[in-house]
């Protein structure tokens, strides 16, 4: 699994821009906005059970970091929960993690590979809590 | 603040991959991880008073489109909520609204930006419940 990894192609935030490297292209991006006509985006908040265990949180990134590997995915992204003071902010979750989809049937085709169902036996005694906000374009 | 929308680099779906267009340079993205050294996530959800209304989504749209030109956000994403009948899945909120900075910073700045507490001004009489979820890589 580890080499399907270097397949990624990184976005990587630069002196105030966030720079997109694809294959040998580069491209300087700046308001970028994923506007697809059918694009589906997947927010998912996780509550570990332990959230404070390094070995559980380096497990869970491993775990996560092989799911994003399912070809269905065409953009993710993997955080931990920054703390904030504001009350609109749900601060409690251990970490997120967003992907972007095409449409609607490439979601529906991930929650059934086995990637995706792997993840959630091999690494769902992590967790104690799971919000999924799924929406569109 | 309608020809500021112009700036705006589309990412389009095209027929099994996303076409990331941005000035004249196009690349074709498959399995495009954001992955910054110092990128920040902001997970926005909006619970509608009147998710029903359609005057009322128009007068969001136009509000949420209007807040992503702020230029701390990298990269922006507005949806709305996909039914499911997973219980994992909570599909109550209208409008997903999900922003990428650069880092802890800018959207520092974004949140004190006249076009954030405009927003929030001028249409904050729209939603009866927001929740933030902000996370980092």
């Amino acid at each position: 699994m580890k080499n399907r990894r270097n397949f990624f192609k990184k976005l990587v935030a630069g002196a105030g821009f966030v720079s997109l490297s694809f294959m040998s292209k580069k491209v300087d991006a700046t308001n970028l906005k994923i506007d697809m006509e059918h694009g589906f985006i997947h927010h998912v908040f996780f509550w570990l059970k332990n959230p404070e265990n390094e070995a559980d949180c380096k497990r869970f990134e491993e775990g996560v970091n092989i799911l994003i590997t399912v070809p269905q995915i065409k953009i993710s992204h993997v955080g931990k929960a920054v703390e904030s003071p504001r009350d609109v902010v749900d601060d409690s979750f251990t970490y997120s993690y967003m992907a972007v989809f095409d449409s609607k049937a490439d979601q529906d085709d991930y929650q059934v590979h086995p990637t995706h169902l792997k993840f959630v036996e091999e690494y769902g005694d992590l967790w104690e809590k799971v919000i999924v906000y799924d929406a569109m374009n």
